[in-house]
């Protein structure tokens, strides 16, 4: 693998699985369906603002490859976006955020009292789902994984405000928030396979997840810049402390320094100021530090897949390295 | 069984396993624990916090009645505690609370984003440690019952300023947010016993819940009366119906149900408000209504335990029955 990497569109990437993926559509609805008029309300919203499936496609994707012929994939594919899906309710609803996917969030169409219980609703929705499946391999995984995110959260609530955040420290956090549940969906694809295949999946899906969570981290830095000529740095404005500033702060002079603790400690800051301290972290190669990162990562889990055969699945879950680090947004 | 219930005290209930019980409280620190500085002071609050591990006391003598000689029974009372302490939790966080059993809550002494995450913390440590008894059996009931207690949250969110709540939809929703989980504690500590006994624990469970609910909600319209010559109406204050009210609606007078209808448009309506509808809820029959509807589950929940052998812990839990509903706090 060079050290470029060309764009991969989703699509491309779920053909091998794109007939379970529908059906993981379907499985979702009856999973979560109830009686109840708000949570019924709610569910329906949830399934229009529904995702790329991108944690369903690594699973199914890693049961094909690993040659593990489960016959429950689309239900466990369908139960890993769930729990995926009840963490973004909880998480929009500790960061009081508005808007998902271009679509209100639940505590905000509905109520933050709503968006607790619902999140809860779907997380127990899950486990019942898992319990019905009579085999307690695949609850393992997905129970250590559930509290490694809400460590994860923890975390994050600690990545403000501080400039002395290390990276260390930011390499933990993405593991908690967000790779565990990818390396939990390619595990659980594999349960069935050879150990070391199994193994070698999950520790793939730990360096993808990392790598996508860097990557998302720098679209904030960049994203929108390409789109309207204004960068948007809402994590900065929300004095989120990703890989960028980490690794810029390290060589910047003691006056820029000085204009991140500015920004860190004006609340609502204005966006002259964000913008400038973007490219100061530009200038200081916080970017191209952040982006040899995630290169380095995708190089790891791609080194990871040697071990399975050679397949049209093997080939999409390399793939989606490529999707995961380039994408847009 | 007579319409009179003599008061027990909890520590006369809890002596036939208060030797498992000082186990629980270990068991739960153990499961609990986290190297995560915010997780750590968040569960050394809960601790001292805790309550008098009524559903752990249920479960055990359940186990111990049954006669299932289950060595997990003491790893599964404080599951129970642990699901019921994650439900408080986010309880207190959807109704804003600032106290709970004298103490700050988490959202009041922290904040909104670490309840709403510790609640998912606690929880999926609960599954963990279910997990890690590798056994299904009491993962399926808990995780029916934890999913029955959301749907018991957002019924209680619809039990305000209606004055066409039903005592259908009130025993619906009291046997989702309370019963179900004492319910499930009674279950899992006869998981080993056999199946008609475990049944008939069960129901024993949900008809003690379900009086306990009651006696909670009487307690709000008779609580501080005894004590500060005042009482409090919490309740009603929050707009939240109840079955003395349910029950005394039905024979009020108009002008009875426009004092009801007028406090519960009013946001934060004034004491003498509050007190006048507790007189005319009580003069209208409610609190007795409620009260002999307590008595009825009670006598039920009873009758459920004449199939097991008599044994100090049968007794016991008649026992819990007296002190569910005569509990004065």
């Amino acid at each position: 693998m060079s050290q470029q990497v060309v764009p991969v569109a989703l699509h491309d990437l779920q053909r091998p699985v794109a007939g379970d993926l529908e059906r993981v559509a379907s499985e979702l609805r009856r999973i979560i369906a109830a009686d109840f008029p708000v949570i019924v309300g709610v569910n329906e919203h949830l399934l229009r603002m529904k995702g790329k499936l991108f944690r369903p496609t690594l699973l199914l994707l890693s049961s094909r490859a690993a040659g593990s012929d489960d016959p429950r994939a689309v239900t466990l594919a369908a139960v890993v976006e769930l729990i995926h899906l009840a963490t973004l309710v909880h998480d929009d609803s500790v960061d009081h955020s508005a808007l998902r996917r271009g679509m209100p969030t639940i505590n905000a169409l509905f109520s933050h009292q709503v968006a607790v219980i619902m999140g809860d609703y779907l997380y127990s929705r899950a486990i019942i789902e898992l319990v019905r499946l009579d085999d307690i391999a695949p609850l393992r995984v997905f129970a250590r994984v559930t509290n490694e995110m809400t460590i994860g959260e923890m975390r994050q609530l600690e990545a403000h405000d501080k400039l002395a955040y290390s990276e260390d420290q930011y390499d933990e956090l993405i593991r908690a928030k967000t790779a565990s549940l990818l390396s939990g969906a390619c595990e659980v694809g594999a349960l069935r396979a050879a150990v070391d295949h199994r193994a070698a999946l999950a520790r793939f899906g730990m360096r993808l997840g990392m790598a996508f969570q860097i990557a998302d981290d720098l679209l904030d830095y960049t994203a929108a810049e390409s789109v309207t000529g204004k960068p948007s740095g809402l994590d900065l404005r929300e004095h989120k402390v990703t890989l960028p500033l980490i690794a810029a702060l390290g060589s910047m002079s003691a006056a820029d320094r000085g204009l991140v603790a500015e920004l860190m400690t004006t609340p609502d800051p204005a966006d002259a100021l964000v913008v400038e301290v973007i490219g100061r972290v530009t200038a200081a190669g916080g970017l191209d530090y952040a982006r040899r990162r995630a290169l380095e990562l995708a190089q790891q889990a791609d080194a990871e897949l040697d071990i399975l055969p050679a397949s049209p699945a093997r080939d999409a879950l390399r793939d989606s390295i490529a999707y995961a680090v380039e994408r847009r947004s």
